[in-house]
């Protein structure tokens, strides 16, 4: 899944160390999946190459992994369109780090497992802490999967309110 | 995540061999997470035990799992749904499968990584191919998410239609 690595660096790169440890897009989880996205002019894109055994059926990708991808690149971009909306620039000031608060997604067309799906993710709003994105998710320009997120800014001191000192 | 195993057979061991080889919970998939589901009384309950390098943030599952497990859970009830109300008995009568048509997932609360999720999945509607599955998804019964799919019986000669012959 390593493909969409590109010289500059991903958004995801820019994650605080606490929060570079997602199974989905954290650099520093050795198991993970290490998704990255980028800015494409007002969209954000990431490229991910299934394993050949994130099957569902036969020749298809398992719904999970559809799932996962737009859940990682869609609070990706989330912090990424609220940084440039308040006119920061990545690598400058410190990159706020967002939640799922929603996802909704719709299945249109079985993802071919040797296929390289492409999600995109359009601004949709930012309202405060909270950013609606749209995303779509293709394959060799065929439509497969329509998501819309909701999500929230973590707030300050939302690891240590549940990771009280003492818990490992 | 093997710990929601029991003497009976889940719902997904009654899945035809095409379909068993889903990442998230085939029995024939060697790499995968094994989700089991079961009835227990007009519900369908699956427990999933995260591994320790699923993490979102410090000590948190990241929102894949959380999905991913809600999605093979909705669609493995939805089929044993459909199968209770037609009136067959698993092991009698093929299973017939689904897909998920949409899901939509709301994120209420943090789920440990140390913790058990137990996602539990209601029967809302049957009409024809269709069923509509609410579910929730506890640790220690605290309520971390909620989910709502929309689920789809796989039309006979589906995987045919996606795999010509010729294709490996």
């Amino acid at each position: 899944m390593k493909e969409n690595v590109r010289a500059e660096k991903s958004i995801q790169d820019y994650y605080p160390d606490d929060f570079a440890i997602c199974y989905g897009c954290g650099r520093l989880n050795e198991h993970g999946h290490h998704l990255k996205s980028y800015w494409d002019g007002d969209e954000l894109v990431c490229r991910v190459r299934p394993e050949p055994y994130h099957t569902g059926a036969q020749n298809f990708v398992y719904g999970g992994l559809v799932l996962s991808s737009m859940d990682c690149h869609g609070t990706g971009a989330a912090a990424a369109a609220k940084h440039r909306h308040e006119g920061k620039e990545l690598g400058v000031e410190p990159l706020a780090r967002f939640v799922t608060a929603s996802l909704q997604v719709d299945f249109l067309a079985p993802v071919p497992i040797d296929g390289l799906m492409e999600i995109r993710a359009r601004i949709k709003e930012i309202k405060g802490r909270k950013v609606t994105i749209a995303m779509t998710l293709t394959v060799d320009d065929t439509l497969c999967a329509r998501g819309e997120m909701v999500a929230v800014e973590i707030p300050e001191g939302y690891l240590e309110k549940y990771n009280p000192p003492g818990k490992p």
